[in-house]
């Protein structure tokens, strides 16, 4: 008989297994195959377009190490689910793979599923497989996400056209204007801005078939994410600071913070370009219905010709300038 | 005019945007949608079901700083090809989550994807997507990838009855052997095992529908994932030490590795169970067609009813016994 591998107390399986078992088995859906085989199987919906998109959260980078293990794990699947939704599709599934350090206990991993447990359950969609590694660094989480999309309806960044207007989700700044009140440099007396930075609210289900010539979400800065979409489209977005929708928390916060909230991402809201025929109906209602509640949009400015770049422009019509279009990642 | 982020020298998009395109855009297919947008979109063909897994490589754990980056991109991938293989399916597209250290310079990034581009031709996928973020800590490379089967043919670990013959492809312990050799504790006078462990041959492209009960690859030591095949069908399994198969560079070697050969892992194998009907055909060829040409395959034991465990005989019927069973990640 052969002697058996490192084992957890009560089997036989070696301890990656029991590990994985253990803190992810109850999140596997059906595709998952019970975290047991070397790959899942999903079968997509007849005529459906598949969608997938992977994003990495880095201790020390994206979170320190004293944040909530729960809501760690529910940022970065809400952050994934943000791409479903600029893609106008639906969520399936995820696959984790987690680079775990010895400092990370058993508590932090459970804690840290139990959150995944409740956002899935949220946002339907389930486990369908992942790794684990160690490793001598900080903790590294990579999410893969699959979604998906009536064949040929996925929205892309691609397809704006002078003339269409911008439109945002939601409210700009709440992220960013947390990280601030996480760090102590502002005040967050409701606790509304922390929250919106540790637990964004991704836009899923959002109809923007049929709306919407191009979208994305809003995750490095509105100006940085609106240049993309300038770039992609080959034109140029002109922003009315004014018209930025602005949560009570960030207006009780000062205009003196007007710069961090146009550029500080974290934001995950829905950055559409949305042509003149369709603008009317959305600005009578000014709501979008999403499976998950009506999300309020508000138009912010409009493509025109000209230079691939934004420009943002006060009450006066006077171009603002700031210190950083955004966050990069390198 | 808005100040533009930090760029990259001759344009104006931010340091990431310029590493994504620059290293690895010429490795986006149809899908990646050029690597500018916030999701991949992949249109699976009809009657297909989908296979995904994910796999991570980590600095210091699974390869060493000075490893050829070349290899170490391939590897990964051939790693994550193995896992499709056992499932009976077709490479489709990957995704690649880079967590990257200031050491990492770009002319390795430049040699990593350079192999990566050489083998996502040899083996017939593209690059659908990825994230790039920075980390203090060291290289972590997780890799999801994303084949099809046929509806319903996709091959599980499960599956296998008492009475399956117990079969392996290509040979044993190269893998094992060649991180032996790569760190000085044997003589590789042909460089053979060094080039099996670093890149190692996935069998993409068997015909294991409608021939194997159950499979999965060898990836963490024959008898440890032979251990994982009788538990999770309930069975028993009984090999025979002296039909494993070994390459001449092994078997020069000497039977002192054996033990080595059969617990050390990276072999990237196909571990299969057919039933008695299916393999006298199979005993007759010892060949099973792949589009990347014939691969041997050998029978190496019998499953039967008995504890969930595997026993390893020598040619007196003698059980062997080894210090441990395989490769435990955590």
């Amino acid at each position: 008989m052969v002697n058996s591998p490192p084992t957890s107390q009560s089997t036989n399986l070696p301890r990656e297994f029991s590990f994985i078992r253990d803190h992810f088995g109850p999140l596997g859906g059906p595709a998952a195959l019970g975290l047991r085989d070397d790959a899942a199987v999903f079968t997509p919906a007849e005529g459906r377009d598949l969608v997938v998109a992977v994003d990495t959260l880095v201790e020390n980078v994206h979170f320190l190490p004293d944040d909530p293990p729960e809501t760690i794990g529910r940022k970065l699947l809400r952050c994934n689910l943000s791409d479903l939704a600029a893609m106008g599709s639906k969520p399936e599934g995820w696959l984790l793979a987690f680079s775990r350090p010895a400092h990370i206990t058993n508590d932090w991993t459970k804690r840290f599923s139990e959150g995944l447990h409740k956002d899935q359950e949220t946002f339907g969609l389930s486990l369908m497989g992942g790794d684990t590694t160690s490793t001598s660094g900080p903790l590294v989480l990579s999410l893969t996400i699959l979604g998906s999309v009536a064949h040929g309806q996925a929205i892309r960044r691609q397809g704006a056209k002078a003339g269409d207007g911008i439109w945002v989700t939601g409210t700009i700044g709440d992220g960013a204007l947390g990280l601030q009140a996480l760090q102590g440099t502002l005040e967050d007396p409701t606790g509304w801005l922390a929250e919106q930075y540790r637990l964004p609210r991704p836009r899923v289900g959002l109809p923007l078939f049929g709306l919407a010539s191009a979208a994305m979400d809003v995750s490095d800065g509105l100006v940085q994410d609106c240049g993309h979409l300038a770039r992609e489209n080959g034109l140029h977005a002109v922003l009315y600071a004014s018209t930025v929708p602005l949560s009570p928390a960030v207006q009780t916060a000062g205009s003196q913070w007007l710069p961090t909230c146009l550029t500080g991402g974290d934001d995950y809201e829905i950055l559409m370009a949305v042509p003149p025929e369709h603008e009317a109906k959305l600005a009578a209602s000014a709501m979008l219905d999403t499976p998950h509640g009506a999300v309020p949009v508000t138009r912010i400015g409009t493509f025109t010709n000209g230079p691939h770049t934004v420009t943002v422009l006060d009450d006066d019509g006077i171009p603002l300038t700031f210190p950083t279009g955004g966050w990069s990642h390198l």
